[in-house]
């Protein structure tokens, strides 16, 4: 083995600039504990005029990151460009096919070509390694790929994007809407322009879906992931949940069930009580649940270039201290097929919100939807809402009443029926919300 | 490298066991995540009699674990005996010099010796790992030694004993008194008949000790910890930290400062909404602060067998895949030489409880030796302490009276002046108590 591991980074933003420095920085300590000194020897970006703070006239310059993968003097590439095609694709299959390790940070392309990029990595002999995809700072690939190898895994949840997770605390600390939590989160670089990947659940989605084949030791599979983001959530919502004695965040959990494994992001209700529920702001979280361990949790920067880098880097020092571990934990021909489960049996407790037209017998119509499903009902919360007192028709007329429900166990068929039949009946003015409640520590 | 990575456990107690029970069930999905299989050919205990619920028939039995060491047939020596010297030392000392791999939980022996152990490792060319001999299930020695390696760390603490988690966690909860909650912990055998060695806090110096090493890159000093227990700590002290917005809990914090390292254990006041308050019972924490990745919170179970065994099991399955990390993360020979830092020169809030003899003027000489030290007080409560309404005496004599001081950042040394000041004076009736404030996120 070389002295020197000669390290290449394609895509110099935020997280590529961090990468750099965190090099420099500490290069002699990476030296003194991996063996090897990782130099970088190349970049790879479009503009070469920006001013990113960090010197890199001492490197190879490529415009086109293939390129890179394909001529540069180096044996480490790593992709910090983004997308799950394009010139990320391109470039880390071209460093793969040449025989260089590959470190990323780019959860959609592992969440859509992480099997065969494994396939590929192993029929070269080399690393591909990813910790910075999945919740930045937070060891919990390596965690799960090493660590907890020897557990049968029952379930993975987190809090794996900081965007949501700020918006949600802040509409609960101070009572703010969703559109004004979102506005604040884009002015504080929380949130991009368009930040539909992030509160739609994709980003959790991708995530979500490393986990799970690093979890199960099954095949990557994004697209059987049931997928509901932030952007219904209200502050009666909010409201409701605190004074129940839980809190709204967007979960991402895969689970063992009998009928196959069940991925899904949602907006969850949890208990206050529970260590998921006080994570707050744009901090990151993921639990596991292991036959021997019991249940670990790890918490931390679930993103920014610094934190961001970290986990890239450590992925750089595994490679030179010659650490291989299987891509997705285990040679990629023996990860079994996903096969999903069937969601509609997923049992549990449910939160709905209602607004009912105030009428007579509404309610005993609403009682009766939930008990033709069997529905248990644990609370109902009815509260005759709030109105301005000048304001027109606030006398005495049928304005619809907000009313809450939270059922005991139950499944996901039931409560949508009986919502269904609700809401055909014309009990209710608006679509019913319904928030699942996850049982958790 | 063989299919078969041979394994020798020596001490068969509850941890051995479910080491021996955990190889068994997951040795397939071992082998597939490995590319080894590790298979348990000898086995060391004195009592062959007993009955540990775990087939040990198939292997061969040792009544001595140096002979084992030395003779049988295996490639990794797990040690799982305990103490800081006697057979658990010799053993994993044979073991080393015969270039077999050793797995320990032994957090005494890494205290006291994990130097030269290393040493030997490094050496005979050999794995010595240990994930299980800090906070049990949680793996925060790979986190250090892998994940974390490229940061530099500026802080490392936590809750690393259950017992004393356990006992301060009822003790709030129930209002119960310290003695009460020790006798439950025994009962419940999260405590040991002579529970010294937990709550004195000797336990938690012991994996500090080894933190400190791993974070900073020193050699390991286990004598040079300030150590203080929980024993002291009253239902007064939690109910005014409660009131103060405190929680107690027993850290072991290592620190780097300008005059060297500081190593400390002791109760702490650690404010309600940080992460570490939160860790409730029996269950461990660690915090780390790097100057890349923040402050990253690892949590799960600190202590049981099947939770440690899970540790113990990823240090072979490492082995399996022949990741060899170096022992203190970095070669032995460049670990630096640990400076005590001047712990007198330890800045941060104090909490102060005395028990004031109810004359006048008594708490003016209180302000002023406070004021003498150049201490600013945050908080005063001063309470008149409940009596019993037919007590002796409780018609308004002299009975001294609780005054709880909460002070702006200061100096260990000017708090330790002030009390010894007070007490010298006769203003008080006890010995004061004076607890650390710690700044946390």
């Amino acid at each position: 083995m070389s002295d020197v591991l000669r390290v290449g980074v394609a895509g110099l933003g935020t997280v590529g600039a961090s990468v750099v420095r965190l090099l420099t920085k500490h290069g002699e300590k990476i030296a003194l504990k991996s063996g090897q000194t990782a130099e970088i020897k190349a970049v790879s970006a479009r503009n070469r005029a920006r001013d990113r703070g960090v010197d890199l006239s001492g490197y190879a310059w490529y415009e086109d990151p293939v390129e890179m993968a394909e001529k540069a003097d180096i044996d480490v590439f790593v992709e910090l460009i983004g997308g799950d095609n394009g010139p990320a694709e391109s470039s880390v299959r071209a460093a793969l096919s040449r025989g260089l390790h590959v470190v990323t940070a780019n959860k959609a392309l592992l969440a859509k070509h992480g099997v065969s990029l494994a396939e590929l990595a192993e029929a070269n002999g080399v690393s591909l390694n990813y910790e910075a995809a999945v919740a930045g700072g937070i060891p919990i690939v390596k965690t799960l790929r090493e660590s907890l190898a020897s557990n049968e895994i029952t379930r993975v949840y987190g809090i794996l994007n900081g965007t949501c997770n700020y918006i949600l605390t802040r509409m609960e600390a101070e009572g703010l809407s969703f559109e004004e939590c979102l506005a604040d989160a884009q002015r504080l670089g929380y949130a991009e322009a368009d930040p539909s990947f992030d509160i739609e659940g994709d980003d959790t989605a991708h995530k979500l879906a490393i986990l799970t084949s690093l979890a199960f030791g099954t095949k990557i599979s994004d697209e059987s992931i049931y997928i509901e983001g932030i952007t219904s959530i209200t502050t009666a919502d909010i409201q409701a949940a605190d004074e129940l004695g839980y809190r709204i965040k967007l979960l991402g959990v895969a689970q063992r069930t009998d009928t196959g494994i069940e991925q899904r992001v949602h907006p969850t209700m949890v208990p206050k009580a529970s260590a998921i529920a006080r994570i707050d702001g744009v901090l990151n979280a993921v639990a596991v649940d292991g036959d021997f361990v019991g249940e670990i949790v790890l918490v931390g920067p679930g993103a920014g270039g610094d934190a961001t880098a970290s986990s890239v880097v450590a992925d750089i020092v595994d490679i030179a201290r010659a650490d291989k571990t299987a891509v997705l934990g285990m040679p990629a021909a023996h990860l079994e097929d996903y096969t999903r489960a069937r969601m509609r049996l997923h049992e549990g407790g449910y939160y709905m919100r209602l607004s009912v037209h105030d009428r007579p017998g509404a309610f005993a119509e609403i009682a009766k939807c939930m008990a033709d499903e069997g529905i248990s009902l644990e609370s109902i919360v009815q509260r005759r809402a709030t109105r301005a007192v000048n304001a027109p028709g606030s006398g005495g007329d049928s304005a619809p009443q907000p009313v809450i429900l939270i059922t005991y166990e139950t499944t996901e068929v039931a409560v949508k029926k009986a919502l269904e039949v609700i809401t055909e009946k014309g009990v209710v003015s608006h679509p019913p919300q319904m928030i699942r409640i996850e049982k958790l520590k």
